[in-house]
């Protein structure tokens, strides 16, 4: 049976759009067994429709985060969720959450971390004015952008970049390899030990 | 005339090595002007005789750091240094040091900053669990590890990397981008901008 990942974003979920695709594709064997937004209206809720994936809004609009994550536990449960993929997901996750999916819940974020968490990764690498910046999927922890690190990809800095062109050049690899990152999770293949992520020798991927 | 450029280091400066190396094939057009060591009996010096450059040593030992670095300041004038090269070299600049010499002063780090600045960076990165790490090119300024960033290099980190084998990856890419940084600063054909390292449009590098 297909192993089943739910997708959870605020916005327009570039990164659920890779994965669908790679997905219907076959180059992913998973399915997409819902996507959640905590944002009525959300951009990817009308693209998960039209793929014919469930979608669902659970608003958090003055929600206590610890209830809010309940209901999200219960909702990717009611789905029987794999694994959890975050696709621009503005939202801080409680410990409970992440509890409820130990080594199961995943995010993508631009910036090779751990170098600029938070917002605007991509304004924060030019300010900085690094030249050599990128992506990074990661395990989530109770620590925002924190968790054990699965792929990384970098891209050069081009001195003439907005953010606008340095954000499109970090995004194509976002789509690699956040797919990547799911199979090889999804296979078993990698362990965590401490805070690295390591391969097993042999795993079929 | 040729640029003069001053190497201060504290051990064996592998990083001089290899710049001497590249002022010697001519692939870099510049001569070593002066190394100077804050530790007696530095690898860094014995290497620096054998070339025919002049080699000094500066104790620091004990010494208050604004004193020791207006003594610096001396040596780095009365050998009309244009650039100084930090290779290795333990020990915290001051103000005075910094201002006396202003965008002219490099320093290698064997990490992609802002990630993992001080000490045993490599190991920082490993424990951290990156996938990919480098080293950086930056002008020094008054904070550690942190002046505008000149030059990166990406190199990725295995499964099986300990250490050492980790800091042989890097310290490849840092002999190659530590030559071409100076190149690009003595040829003036980079300028600062905030904190962006800008290469001039039309330079002849």
């Amino acid at each position: 049976m297909k192993k089943r990942i739910a997708i959870l974003l605020s916005g327009r979920g570039s990164n659920f759009e890779a994965i669908a695709r790679n997905v219907a594709s076959g180059a992913l064997d998973a399915e997409i067994a819902v996507v959640i937004s905590n944002r009525p209206g959300a951009a990817g809720l009308a693209a998960a429709e039209k793929l014919g994936i469930p979608a669902v809004t659970i608003p958090s609009r003055g929600m206590e985060r610890e209830a809010y994550d309940a209901l999200l536990v219960e909702e990717l449960r009611r789905h029987r969720a794999d694994l959890v993929c975050l696709a621009g997901f503005m939202r801080f996750l409680s410990p409970v959450f992440v509890r409820a999916f130990p080594n199961r819940v995943l995010n993508i974020h631009p910036s090779l971390l751990p170098s600029f968490p938070g917002l605007e990764a991509q304004r924060q690498a030019l300010e900085h004015g690094v030249k050599i910046s990128g992506c990074t999927v990661h395990f989530v922890d109770e620590d925002l952008d924190h968790g054990p690190i699965i792929l990384q990809a970098a891209v050069a800095v081009e001195d003439g970049d907005t953010e606008a062109t340095l954000s499109a050049r970090i995004l194509k690899e976002e789509h690699r390899i956040y797919s990547e990152a799911i199979r090889l999770v999804l296979a078993g293949a990698v362990r965590v030990e401490n805070r690295r992520v390591i391969q097993n020798r042999g795993a079929r991927v």
